[in-house]
Order: structure tokens, then C-alpha cells, then sequence
């Protein structure tokens, strides 16, 4: 298996991008990461996408990127697991080059979803929990983790303010990240007082409705070394696991043995314990999330991922940073894009070059990508060789 | 990277199958197929599937399939690429074995269609095709074959008898497939006769509505000579390629770039030319597009399909039979499936199991995958070793 390198990223400014279409987005994110790369050679194409079906009446992007890229009859593969369809595309095409299939391979990740009403929306999200089990009686991914959320706070006595110090952190972050869709801070107590979507979750618990796209540019760390201006980053570890879709045929909701076992899977490949990772992204999709995943990481025990949080302990400056880019709260959740934009963050910090919100001495990364509500999940680590 | 065999394969009667859900259909062929194989190791999963989330509001695949299959944990992952999203999930299996992942990989191919109204299939489909400059316009897919069709007809004299017979042929292979959706035969005034879908092109021209899933395991070429009770069968050459996704854009409708690169590049990955080629399962999703697919692949002449199906080069007993399964036509077209199905019918056929549709002397077998109007397409040599 050859070892692959990450030789490029691109994003741009995410929000409600009235003025972008779906293919403009690939097509943004994908032209600024070749920039970055140095290169326009491309043999390939993963793209990440939950459901442009729905949100866009769009399949076959598969087709539809690499003719807009004006890269016609290259391969190209769209995947998709729920909101961990954007880390899929990087495992995706790691394989491809790690099998020795392609050389250059382009990580797409995207999600149109203004353009649908705020109704279909929330169907289009809801299709990632069990259609015939959840969705067909109504529960949606708010509801979801608002029972997981009560449930913490009941058996471990996470409070109120503990959750809503994560949005106050990850918004704090992303204040520094000029692509952040809510670049602003806010205090515990409005998150605490803005309107309640699902109790005891508010609307500033929850991650945004959001367009955008990122784009990584992938190769074999052999020819990395020879052609890349930019120190060379690798992808040493990659775990990626699944669960019941169903929250309610878990044993025990506040278990995410995917999240867990992605994680223990990345930390075995590269060779590491999580005492050997300097920071990390995490699928902050809701507050509650953030806590359970970091409990499930073994960054914290069972039942302390709040009181942590609160002490500063995953803040920029803290001893294990997470979401410094802002994460899903802040910097805006377009679904199949995530897990792409969680690794731009990686490789941007580990590059040295994330501006004021620059972690100090950062030398390895962990990108932490979830669906549903728990239902798939992967995890990717990248290191400076 | 790793030889990679094909060690089990499973199906079940296609049709319209009102008593079986998406993830039954999953869950039976996958059981099939390991019953064939002889093991129930699956360490991984690749899931194909256009559109799901239209057809019926469930997205996130790779969390219900593992679950449903009662594999919990075990990573998974969907891909599509329209129609050839299930030559796409035998893509990824291989590649993830390839690469020395994972090494028992269960690739299935699935799609519910019947359960959403006659409207709204046609609009869930013609996502494959460019939803804002062709969907958008009302265009669906006979409309699109039948330009291709009519241009056919026009520039090299296919005559309407030449485009029937395609559907004759297929039909009397698939009355001989016990899991054909419609396995009756037709004459050739039959098939002219039927009720005009978009002039040239009649019902019994198109490829039908379809429920069913395949699926195939795969392993590592080593491990499958040590526990495979079957004859060793590898998966020799996969060639990839797309094309633009609207018709329009093209410089010529009438060719199939696509296919013509997939195939190609199949046959240098296994170092063959097309004449080392037994027979094939191509996507006869119209009877234009077998004709036409025969062209690109070099069976013909340029303008030659049509003729050769009249004369018999492609039947059962022909020189280079093509579809014995009944493709597309007869066996139905459960879109995600189709990918996989097609290789299903060659492994059949290699291990001399396919009853009353044997091909005589079938070492070497060829599947041509395609989606939309050719905007993408994936081809698999696979071979008796």
C-alpha cells in the first residue's frame, strides 16, 4: 500500500450562496485547491454528496464534475453516507491511490441546500435517520439529539451552560475563519436563551442550513515530495465504522460505538494513541455531539465531555484543541461537504497557516466525520512527514 | 496491488415486488450470495444505488445495509454514478481490497422503484441527465435515446427491424433467466408494433421499471483458492471513464466516449484486445444503446450494430453472444443493481451454471456499465484463472 499525501486544499466563504449553483461550488472549491496544489493534474474524482437528489434534483455528479472542471472522460465516483459522505470521498480516494489505481486523485465534498424550502429541508436530513422506523413517524435530527442530550444530562448531570459553551467556543473559533458562514461570537447565556428547537436544544445547540464545497488534492507521498511547495502532510490512519441507523435499537443512546471504533481503527493504522494527537475536528452537527464524541475519542472519561468544555480544555489555547476552524456551528454544516472541510482545517493547521486562529505546535490532526446520528462514521489522521 | 476474485454471487427474481422493501431486497441477495460463497465473513461493504432518497426517502445506505444484514460496526460506504452506480460498488470493493484494506468485501446493488408513482419515477431517473439544462426542459431518457435513435437511422440506414431485434434476442435469453422480470419472448413485429414511447423508440424498446438488488463478494485471489469451493474467477481489468453530461454538449450524439475509454481501458489493465473477449452483459437500458455500445467497443463497424443483431453475431449461439442474462430488456433494471447484476450473469456463465443460456466455452466474460445518456461508464473483464 503506497503512502498518500494531501498536496492541496480549497474552499470558500460558506453560507446561503444564493448567487452559486451546485456544480459552481465543485467547481470553486476544486480550481482553488489545484491552485494551492501547484498542479492541474487530475486522474480522478471522488465527490461527497448526502442527497443532491433531493436538495437539487441533481444525481450523476459523478458525470456532472468532472465535465464542468473541463476535465471530460476522467473517472469520477460519487459517495455517500449521510453527513460522513465528505470524509467517504477521502477515504475513497486514498484507496484509489493507495492501490495504485490513480495517481492524482481530487476529494470533492458538497451540499447545495438553500434552494430547497425550509420544509424539505429537514425531510431531505431526515432521510440519513431509518425511513421506515424514524422518518415515517416524524423524527427529525434535532429530535434526535435533543433525547441523547436529555438523557446525558440526566445520567451524568451535564448542565445547560456546559453544552452551550461549546457553541461559545466553536463560534469564538470561527470568528477567526474568513469562511466561517457565522463568524460571530456569542455568550452561554444567548445561547441558552435563543429559541428552543428541540428541548433542551436551542437554536444556537444546532448546526446550520449551509452551501458550500471543499476540495483536497490527493497523491502518492512519492511524488508529493518532488513536486509540492508545501510540507509534506500524509494521511497515516483512517477508521470508519458503523452503527444501527435506528437511535432507538442502540443499547444505550449515549453510546456512538461507531464514533469509537472509527477512531480506535485510525488511531491503530497510524500508530498512535490519542495522547499522541494534537488537536482535532469533530462532527459538532449539535453541542450535545461534540461532548459525547470527545467521551467516545477517550479524551475525557464517560460523563465529563461538558464539565471539560467548560474548563477550557478543548479551546484554542487548552491542552487538546477541537474544532479550531469554527467546526459545523460556525463555520456552517453543507452536509457532504463536512468531512472534506474537516480535513482542509487539519491540513491548513499543520501547514502552519490558519491565521490568527493557529494552534501552536501543531503537528498531528485527527478529523473526526459522523452521519446520522451516529449511524456511520470515519475518522482520518494526518501528520507532518 | 492484490488479484481480486469474486467468491460468491446473489440474486433473486426481479420484477415488482410490493412485499419486499429496499433493505429486504439488500438483505436477500447478500444472504444469497455468501450462501454461494460458502463463508459469511464480510469485513466491508460498497453499496450501489442511484436514488434511493427520491424512490424512497432513505438515504445513508451504509448505515441501514451493515445494520439490516446484522453486520453492525463493519464500515460501509454508497456510491453512485446513475445507472452504473452498482459497476461503481464493484469499483470500490476492489479497489478496497486491492489496496489491502479490507479483505472480504461484499459489493451490492440495489433499487426500490416501484413504490414511487409513474411521474415521479420518470423525474427521480431523469436526475441522472443535467436537471438545469435538460431536466429542467422536461427532457427524460427515451427522449434522449430516441434523438440518438433517430440520428442512427438517419446518418448510417439502422432501420427500425435492426432496433427491434436487439429486444427479440434479449428477451429470448431472458426467457430462459429464472430471475428475469419479464421473461417472455417477442417478435420482431411485436417490439414495432408496441405503443410509441418518443418516436423512433417503442415500450418494448425501452428497458422496464424494476425492484431488485445483487450482490457479489470479493476477496483477495489467495485467500479464495484456499476456501472457495467455486473455479478461482478474478476480476482481470476495470476500465472508468465519463463523458459530459448533457447529450448536447457532445460533438457528436452518436458516439459514447465514455464507453469507448471504459472499455478500453479494461482491456489494457487485463492486457487483452476485444477479440480475447468470450462474450459480454452490456446496458441495454434502450435498444439503440446496445447497438450503439457495440460500436464504441469494437465488436463492429461504426454503423454496423444494427446489422450484426439482424444476422445473429450476437445471440446465444452467435459469435460473440451479448447479454445472455436478457439484460437490461428482459432481466429488468433496478438502475443501482443493473452494475452488478451484469457481473452476477458472467461469473454464472464462467462457472458453466447458467442452465439453458450456457455459453459454450466461456473462459473470458465482459461487463459494460453505463449512466445517464453516457455521461459515465465502468467496465469489468472478469476471467477463469
Amino acid at each position: 500500500m503506497r503512502d498518500v499525501a494531501i498536496i492541496g486544499i480549497g474552499m470558500m466563504k460558506w453560507g446561503e450562496l444564493w448567487e452559486k449553483s451546485l456544480r459552481d461550488l465543485c467547481v470553486e472549491a476544486s480550481l482553488n485547491c489545484l491552485k494551492d496544489a501547484g498542479t492541474d493534474r487530475v486522474d480522478s474524482i471522488a465527490i461527497g454528496s448526502m442527497t443532491s437528489g433531493l436538495f437539487n434534483g441533481q444525481e450523476h455528479l459523478a458525470s456532472m464534475v468532472p465535465d464542468y472542471l473541463g476535465r471530460n472522460n476522467i473517472p469520477a465516483i460519487r459517495v455517500e453516507s449521510a453527513c460522513a459522505s465528505g470524509g467517504l470521498a477521502v477515504k475513497t480516494a486514498f484507496m484509489e491511490i493507495a492501490s495504485g489505481i490513480s495517481d492524482y486523485v481530487l476529494a470533492i465534498g458538497v451540499e447545495k441546500m438553500s434552494d430547497v424550502g425550509g420544509g424539505d429541508a429537514t425531510y431531505a436530513l431526515a432521510t440519513a435517520a431509518d425511513q421506515e422506523y424514524e422518518g415515517f413517524h416524524g423524527i427529525t435530527f434535532p429530535g434526535l439529539y435533543a433525547m441523547m442530550a436529555a438523557t446525558h444530562m440526566e445520567r451524568y448531570g451535564t448542565t445547560r451552560e456546559q453544552l452551550a459553551e461549546v457553541a461559545v467556543k466553536n463560534h469564538k473559533n470561527g470568528s477567526k475563519n474568513p469562511f466561517a458562514q457565522f463568524p460571530f461570537i456569542v455568550t452561554n447565556e444567548q445561547v441558552q436563551s435563543s429559541v428552543t428547537i428541540a428541548d433542551p436544544l436551542t437554536l444556537l445547540d444546532c448546526s446550520p442550513i449551509t452551501d458550500g464545497a471543499a476540495a483536497l488534492l490527493l497523491a502518492p507521498a512519492d511524488e508529493a515530495k518532488k513536486i509540492n511547495k508545501h510540507p509534506l502532510i500524509v494521511i497515516s490512519g483512517i477508521g470508519h465504522a458503523t452503527d444501527t441507523i435506528a437511535l432507538s435499537q442502540r443499547k444505550d443512546i449515549l453510546k456512538l460505538d461507531a464514533v469509537k471504533m472509527a477512531c480506535q481503527g485510525a488511531l491503530k493504522m497510524a500508530g498512535k494513541t490519542i495522547n499522541d494527537i494534537d488537536f482535532a475536528e469533530v462532527h459538532d452537527c449539535f453541542t450535545i455531539a461534540e461532548i459525547m464524541i470527545m467521551e467516545e475519542m477517550g479524551l475525557v472519561g464517560r460523563g465529563e465531555g461538558g464539565k471539560a468544555v467548560l474548563d477550557g480544555y478543548t479551546s484554542l489555547e487548552g491542552k487538546f484543541p477541537v474544532n479550531p476552524s469554527g467546526g459545523l456551528k460556525s463555520k456552517g454544516h453543507p452536509v457532504g461537504a463536512t468531512g472534506v472541510a474537516q480535513i482542509y482545517e487539519i491540513v491548513d493547521q499543520l501547514r502552519g497557516n490558519a491565521g490568527e486562529r493557529q494552534i501552536k505546535n501543531a503537528r498531528i490532526g485527527l478529523a473526526q466525520n459522523m452521519g446520522g446520528s451516529g449511524g456511520s462514521s470515519i475518522t482520518h489522521i494526518m501528520e507532518i512527514k
